[in-house]
């Protein structure tokens, strides 16, 4: 009898079916037994007379009949262990929550991924990278890989991981950045989704050592606004994708970093809160643009404002009040980039293969990288990016 | 006025528009000049009673009335030069062939791939990462996204790069062997699309530090032949969306191992060679299956074949007489992976948390890793991967 999954089971109401999964709970109610079986998308309920002799998470199959009242379940069943399981698992996976503390959680991941709520969080995952792509596809971006070894670090010499490579040194990228900027001279719009790496040497909730960041790229921008709007219809796409009815309005609530009212080159996560709250109740908007950060706080690329030049053509998206998303303009003139890096005390020398692309003509142009992982947090409300990690990497975690 | 893209042109007839791009080409054919404008798509001729006053891969504009007779162009020209190009840039892209050597091709990869024909190499690269994800979707796989930083080798400690992460020392995997495996055990079908990392010491033409690994791995397989036939699927799938002709017949002829008449333990380029020719003249098919490759050549997650237990329930695809894809079931059950590891003289210690994953239920499960670049090479008859490859990372290689 043909397998059938738990996304199938509505399809076969009435008929005798086999289906096979995780051993799941078992629920003892005197005569009957509620044996749920957990596949790879969703549970199912078998009524059984009798229980099966095995403990969880052992593999089974069972054959019944579907019937749809008063819910989805299996009737009449025959229950057969694949592949006994031999211990007590050390997460306990049947309740409807994993009530486990962090450590415990990020230890254990590799079974304690299978808990339904566990699950639903990395499905989430997979269906925010794919509205990502599916939004850019639509607006004839191309998708592109870039070299995760590099020369030199783009972002900023502190947080860069080094690699023996051969007889010399490479560093782990930590954005696709100069790379994503080159082939925007090439196919114009292009995009990325891999994993970056930064040697974070603190411990956050919203920090990790890799994690997987959605980066675009376009040419032919008049300035940091077109980006802003393209990054409005991405966002769209992604919780649209990931089944959520958040609101990306129209015309996100702007405010220019000058106006913020922060006496710091940066905004802090104070600052981030406040301006949240202040888009929901003024504008009942989850998302607040911040622009014209000072260009001495943003990296050598950043096209400055060409009316204020101390403020730059660059944004952050704040989402519920914490920062999702940096983007803006870029430098697009061979000599800018020449100045910027002298101003900065930076050589040009290795930089200069990369640097061609401006010297071989390079229209204006801009892009935005979200982190996928903390869009996931931020989205379903996770106290910590850990949560929204498979196997989180940070300061003391390389395994699982 | 709104700026046209090449792909739109066609939807303009008659029409005054404004095209913009590179200045890619300037042909003088005395009071005629044609003006060659190439945007992220496509390349757009303008009739140009003067000709611009401009370098090659300038930043151009061009407004003129779109005429579809005797080809689609512009006609009564204004040509605007946004961003002049101050040099002669180091290779010549006007031409219908870029015919320049491997080295220099490479070496000035950042403006090279600007030219039609490596551009289309890449966009078959996104066309095929495209395809491979929507065949997988279509049958309900979920995306994973694993750790590139790990505690130890997966797949064999000889070619593995070394990683300065904080106190200690972390490696790049060489696959994401284990962390599919598990997530196997999770979602029962996934895949990912990432890059992996090789420390190959030999220059050869189809091995990179590098490269884009297409992973799939699948649950509740009877044995390696399901493994095969969602390979088949797949590959279906990705060759359609590279607007490929290529038939991968519904039988794709299939040799095990033993049959192959070599007296090595793994098969020569010869022997892929000579397997490829005689599928090609007996079955008229680009492809060949071998299966049941001695178990001693393969990694210790492999599982055996049931009857023969010397070969195993593995294989590898060859197309058009190279490798392409390997594959196969995995090992199981959590004493076999002791075993497998005592027999190999590898400690289990450090796999300890994967092999939980084993220990608390797993069904048979299998899959495959097809390299990305190395389809598109054999795809489009390349002679070497580098030419499947924006910036190849190789012994030499670590710029651009």
């Amino acid at each position: 009898m043909q397998r059938v999954c738990s996304f199938e089971l509505s399809q076969h109401v009435g008929r005798r079916v086999r289906v096979a999964g995780w051993l799941h709970s078992v629920r003892r109610m005197g005569a009957l037994n509620f044996v749920v079986v957990r596949d790879g998308w969703g549970l199912i309920q078998a009524v059984a007379s009798a229980a099966p002799d095995a403990r969880p998470e052992s593999i089974v199959e069972v054959t019944g009949v579907v019937k749809s009242e008063p819910q989805l379940e299996l009737h009449e069943v025959e229950i057969t262990v694949t592949e006994p399981v031999g211990e007590v698992a050390p997460v306990a996976l049947g309740k409807k929550q994993l009530e486990l503390p962090l450590p415990t959680l990020l230890e254990h991941a590799v079974i304690a991924t299978r808990h339904p709520t566990r699950r639903a969080v990395f499905g989430t995952l997979a269906a925010a990278m794919r509205g990502f792509r599916s939004a850019l596809e639509r607006e004839h971006f191309t998708e592109i890989q870039t070299p995760k070894l590099v020369g030199g670090a783009t972002e900023g010499g502190a947080n860069v991981f080094s690699v023996k490579y051969f007889d010399r040194t490479a560093y782990l990228a930590q954005s696709p950045q100069l790379y994503k900027q080159i082939m925007a001279g090439v196919f114009e719009r292009v995009f990325e989704v891999g994993p970056v790496f930064r040697a974070e040497p603190h411990a956050t909730v919203r920090h990790l050592s890799q994690y997987t960041s959605l980066d675009v790229e376009m040419a032919f921008i008049t300035n940091h606004f077109d980006v802003m709007a393209q990054l409005a219809r991405v966002l769209r796409g992604m919780f649209e994708a990931c089944g959520s009815d958040i609101v990306v309005p129209e015309h996100i609530p702007t405010v220019h970093f000058s106006e913020v009212g922060t006496s710091e080159p940066d905004l802090s996560p104070e600052d981030e809160r406040r301006l949240g709250a202040w888009a929901k109740e003024t504008h009942g908007s989850e998302f607040v643009f911040v622009t014209g950060y000072p260009m001495a706080k943003r990296p050598f690329y950043t096209h400055p404002d060409p009316e204020r030049p101390a403020y730059s053509n660059s944004f952050d998206l704040l989402f519920r009040g914490t920062e999702l998303v940096t983007g803006g303009q870029r430098l697009h003139r061979h000599a800018d980039y020449l100045a910027a890096l002298e101003a900065r005390g930076m050589s040009a020398e290795p930089l200069a293969s990369y640097l061609d692309a401006f010297r071989f003509g390079m229209p204006p142009h801009g892009g935005f990288a979200i982190g996928l992982e903390r869009f996931v947090m931020q989205l379903l409300g996770l106290p910590n990016i850990r949560l929204a990690t498979l196997f989180p990497r940070d300061l003391t975690r390389l395994e699982p």
